[in-house]
């Protein structure tokens, strides 16, 4: 990931750490991409009637994450409000889907690795958002 | 938009008011759209350099609304946390950009139209929000 | 749907006919709600098991729509071969999904639908890719 | 990135080669990110009036390459004609991206590196494509 690059040449001041905002940024890239395959991979398990609330929480997940580090990766213009309110949503869609996937975590390897992808995310956007204040 | 259909079909229970929920997704879809017509009108207005926040965000407020539109398409494994969270961010985000497209009003119809499809989402959202307490 | 009006107040010019235009985008948002709607509606069947294809190609046609809708709703540094690349894209992806849900069409009302708004927007697609040439 | 771990624990058959597929979804998240994080600092910058086609292109790009990166990263019901199609898009995407960046890449150290990004993906993309054949 060039984050760092990006957030390094950007022309103007950006109110937050930018090492910080690095880290949550590319936490939130890989949470979405994780949870679009978990979810992919839950519809394919035999026992995918019994996932049908993981591949839910999944998909809200990835999209929660993916329109948040586009948020994050906009400093034009900064509005410290519409920031803490999408982490805050971010952070409960992690919470929800790393609590769903960390249930099928021992029968499933790709929910096993899809919920420390959502719990390194909701621990990077509740660094930020507490960085905000 | 074929949203009331859809919801009318849904093969399990909604908990909430189908109606309510058409009326939303549909004015969360409509703003979306509206906002990313009006970040690129704003793109090519001679002013550009005044509109540099009102692009950004009416780019935020097209990627929640979009995001909050799915995530109220979704029934299967409803969990209130995520659809309320998503709901405040989504109010923040539309309150934002309604703000900051109605400054622009009066010389940019564009900007004018887009602070309604703001308001319009803004209160639906609100109304949703309310409804589920 | 605001698509028109947004069309009618852009400050510069467009190539394509906007009542064409503004068909188009309607269409492609209808089909992308319509796609996500279906695809957790299939979720929530007792046969889900049947009907992963349905929900994977309802989560691309999604996908597929909302993208491309975005980039029809952008006038300003036009360039032909992007908007071209994305149509064609797109068809495929509503083709392939309305193939899909008219096969469970008489089984399931809101694949019905969905098939619907797939063969209609990828109708109004083709029709926008012939007038670009 | 989690990619190839979430590749190798898919519980089906994956008809591509997973240490490219994982290679090509990298390289479209980080394209995704890089885009959107160039468009909004070329909105940040003096001379805006100038960048707007750039601005525009990064947005496309954006959206192409985030859109492509969910469709690779599903392998249920896999249809090769809509991921043929959206590779295709998304080079075309990544082409314009690269080229229009590339101009302003001894001005600005952000389409610099987003250029690098853009050329990167395509490539990927490219090697993908002639893999599906």
């Amino acid at each position: 990931m060039k984050t760092t690059q990006m957030l390094q040449t950007y022309p103007a001041e950006i109110n937050l750490d930018r090492d910080l905002l690095a880290r949550v940024i590319d936490a939130l890239v890989e949470c979405s991409q994780s949870c679009s395959a978990c979810a992919d991979a839950c519809l394919s398990e035999d026992m995918v009637a019994d996932l049908r609330k993981c591949i839910r929480t999944n998909l809200d997940c990835a999209d929660s994450c993916a329109t948040t580090a586009r948020i994050l990766s906009r400093h034009t213009g900064y509005d410290a409000n519409i920031t803490r309110a999408h982490l805050q949503a971010c952070i409960a869609a992690c919470r929800a889907c790393g609590d769903e996937c960390a249930q099928h975590a021992q029968m499933h390897e790709h929910c096993r690795i899809c919920a420390e992808a959502c719990r390194t995310c909701e621990a990077a956007c509740t660094e930020l958002l507490n960085a905000i204040g």
